[in-house]
């Protein structure tokens, strides 16, 4: 296999774009990257989606983009719920790679806010074991409340421990002009936040959104003197059991700890080499999970990073959600991995002015798909 | 990159497997294909599913598939509509090809007929351009026989000339114990069917199912002297508009044609070369486009083959649908691809009995996905 790069990028704002269609969001980012990138042509598309069939009522995702920006060759869409952005990226490195081709775009789309929030909140269920969870009538947050609820049990964290988690994020996206919710929160805002699921409130809960995200993959060794590309260094995947009640330490994100060492592996880099990590806050107990996984933290210790301002991009030792996360910048469900993989770009780039990581130099970026079943990790880095 | 073998397929019957879940059918397969090839692990799976999320509730089905069966690794779904078996597998192999893994599962997986009818059509018209098509009202069988009635205005074709593939789908699947509609039938049955959508009647249109189909890809140099490995020549894919109206000649399949010149190039056959073809009936009009487009008749003239007895096991010039096809066999979308490559595997190791194709050396296998926006064709080969 040979390595690959990324030398171009472009994205979407996340909002509620009524008036656009969702191959009219991918078309805009991918357009963007290859833009970003000098190019006009590419030799396949692979797109990350998880919900048009579902609230869409549009299948073939991968022929309805491609017929928009007017390409006629390979086509695919990935699923694999919240981590579809991650996995597409992750095809198209293989499709590149193994030099069956010689550039491929991998975009990431969502469009969910034409949807009445019940049927959004019943597509999203759709991430969890159907037969086994749904069927009980949880909720998607609903699991997520639980993992939090036995994790604050069982490391005695209050619900307040979790803030700095969102109040990074959101201060973040203040500087982030693609960002859902750009704006900075108090403590007070995120202790009084509307209850979701107990203890979730709207502040531990990354909003839904409209959006696209895409990058322009090459084989590395065509990008000699070009200062913008960014190598991809290492890409792993795992997966778990679907259900939560069926792992046998709930509290522990197996998938992300094994994505995340595969990629390790590959990247030849060790944790404390990471510059920042662009992790799957979709509710702050995941940051704290996904930290502890990947070897950040002691198992149970995640919250104590962000009460000892370890996350913050100015000066943290391991500053994550630099643009906002998903809790601020937003989360287009099959979108997200991508706008992660755009972001980590662009601080290895250096363009991230008030929220730029100092002399960021590896960057990794970790996308989550159900409650913590399809976990994809990336290792970018500075040529 | 390096080439691929499959050394074991697995499939289910197609039926209404109304007390089996999706996962369970899926399982089912994939074990078939290890105990096919005397082995125990995988280091990746690759799921081809359409409808799982509309109309299952499941998402996720990478993951829940792993699950099932005791993996922990990389696993996603991908999705093209119909042509989602062809389009997993075209995946696993350029994962094999790459070097990056040595073995992968592709499976295609499909369950149906849990729903209601009206529930499946309007799930299955997500695979026509949502926004375009649909919102005028027209179903995907609607669009096929907008398709069929042209083809047979403009080159004079009578409905029942599109017969003999009908006659001859049902004839093969009668020797398939794992066929959805494994019966003969008879002119007059097929002239006096039920109206679909006119022309296509019941007896033009392939029916639904529910139903799993698995192969397991290894590289071509680990399988020196196992006779029952089948070389996996030639993989192309290739996209059209999503919409049929915006083709400038809508009775041409130009994916088709691009993704089969694709498969022709990398194996280095002519189409003269191909022994059997199984392809993708589901509708008559098909069959029809497929030939044409694939380089096996004049435009216009595919039903020719069909009325000149060429296109039978027995000698014909161009063996079609040789276990059944789409029409006899069965259609569970997403699995389809995936029951056209187990048959044609059969088919080169000579284990079709009464519809073995005699000293079949190449085999070509085409799945289509929405009304041809999204082909995939592969071409197999004995070692």
């Amino acid at each position: 296999m040979r390595e690959v790069a990324i030398i171009g990028i472009g994205q979407t704002k996340i909002d509620e774009h009524w008036k656009r269609s969702i191959r009219d969001l991918a078309g805009e980012a991918i357009f963007a990257a290859l833009q970003d990138a000098g190019r006009e042509t590419i030799d396949a598309l692979f797109t990350g989606n998880m919900l048009s069939g579902l609230i869409d009522q549009q299948n073939n995702l991968g022929a309805v983009i491609a017929d928009w920006i007017g390409f006629k060759g390979e086509s695919i869409k990935v699923e694999s719920a919240c981590s579809s952005g991650a996995s597409a990226l992750q095809a198209g490195i293989i499709a590149v790679a193994s030099g069956e081709i010689d550039s491929a775009i991998a975009v990431g789309v969502e469009k969910m806010t034409d949807s009445a929030p019940t049927e959004v909140t019943s597509a999203l269920a759709t991430a969890a074991d159907s037969d086994w969870e749904l069927e009980q009538g949880v909720s998607f947050v609903g699991l997520n409340a639980l993992i939090m609820r036995r994790y604050m049990h069982e490391y005695g964290w209050q619900h307040k421990d979790f803030a700095p988690f969102s109040l990074n994020a959101h201060a973040n996206a203040a500087n982030n002009p693609n960002a859902r919710l750009p704006f900075a929160i108090t403590m007070k805002q995120f202790q009084n936040a509307t209850m979701v699921a107990a203890p979730i409130n709207l502040m531990d809960a990354s909003p839904i959104g409209d959006g696209a995200a895409a990058a322009l993959i090459v084989p590395l060794d065509s990008v000699h003197g070009n200062k913008r590309a960014i190598h991809i260094a290492g890409s792993g995947a795992a997966t778990d059991t679907i259900s939560v009640h069926s792992r046998k330490i709930p509290l522990f994100l197996q998938a992300a700890y094994l994505s995340a060492q595969r990629a390790y592996v590959q990247a030849g880099v060790l944790p404390n080499e990471i510059d920042f990590f662009e992790l799957h806050d979709a509710f702050s107990i995941m940051s704290a999970l996904s930290l502890e996984a990947c070897g950040f933290a002691e198992q149970g210790q995640g919250p104590r990073l962000g009460l000892d301002n370890e996350i913050r991009p100015n000066g943290g030792r391991i500053p994550i959600c630099t643009r906002g996360g998903l809790k601020a910048r937003g989360h287009p469900v099959g979108a997200t991995g991508m706008y992660q993989i755009v972001e980590t770009v662009q601080q290895l780039r250096g363009e991230c002015s008030e929220t730029q990581v100092a002399d960021a130099k590896i960057g990794m970026a970790q996308n989550i798909g159900g409650s913590g079943a399809s976990i994809v990790t990336h290792i970018l880095k500075t040529i």
